[in-house]
């Protein structure tokens, strides 16, 4: 399975937000899109970083409450791993668990395609393993 | 691969927090701990309820700063879903995907046992692809 293929089924809506905008308003974002990070990006196609709920969480450990007047760009990751539409899941899965990441942005000509999060993949796996189950099933019922 | 094995790698050890600690508590204990979810439990062994970093950014996102002295308890997910030992990791996936689960808390003779997050699963798929990386080039290159 690959990335393009994902896209299809998801779409290419990447949830966005500009970097000047608080921690208050990226955790809006969040719960509004219903998504666990947001691309930080001026133009909706390029990358500046990415900001998750993880990353609101750690810094509201270390500054408390304060922390949500701060600025996207302040806690942003800005070394960004990506992923192409020619990636396949398997892919995904080793470069989420080398780095340690729970989404990758969808590169297509330089510019923002899409973004596959960890359950996207699991999810995709699962369909994977139904569709297995099936032919099974199907072999031994007709033996061809 | 089983939830068993899993465990023996990873080992046993849950993070745990008390329903009565505050969602400021909560962040702190995340961040300490480098975990994405904490179980909530008064002994450590019963289940009370889970906590994750995506349940206290959206109650940022619904309260402001005020949600910081709320506690865990009013906002903690109380209809957990759990694994067993014996379970495997494609199970796992089924059930993360289903019903949108990060965390699945391992219960071993009704006792908290071990806490399974999508990661942990993801990590362990890749192990299997390499293993079976592996096998199909010494086959490739002994014929047997």
């Amino acid at each position: 399975m690959r990335v393009a293929t994902i896209l299809e089924q998801k779409g290419s809506n990447v949830a966005t937000i500009d970097g000047h905008a608080t921690l208050a308003e990226a955790a809006g974002e969040l719960r509004l899109r219903g998504v666990g990070a947001l691309v930080v990006s001026v133009d909706g196609a390029s990358i500046d970083g990415i900001v998750s709920e993880r990353d609101i969480v750690r810094r509201l450990a270390e500054r408390g409450a304060q922390a949500l007047d701060e600025t996207v760009s302040e806690i942003m990751t800005t070394e960004v791993r990506t992923c192409a539409p020619t990636d396949t899941c398997d892919d995904l899965m080793r470069v989420m668990t080398e780095y340690r990441m729970r989404h990758l942005p969808v590169l297509a000509d330089g510019s923002l395609a899409g973004i596959i999060s960890i359950g996207d993949v699991v999810k995709h796996r699962v369909g994977e393993l139904e569709a297995e189950s099936e032919a099974l099933h199907d072999y031994i019922a007709t033996g061809r």
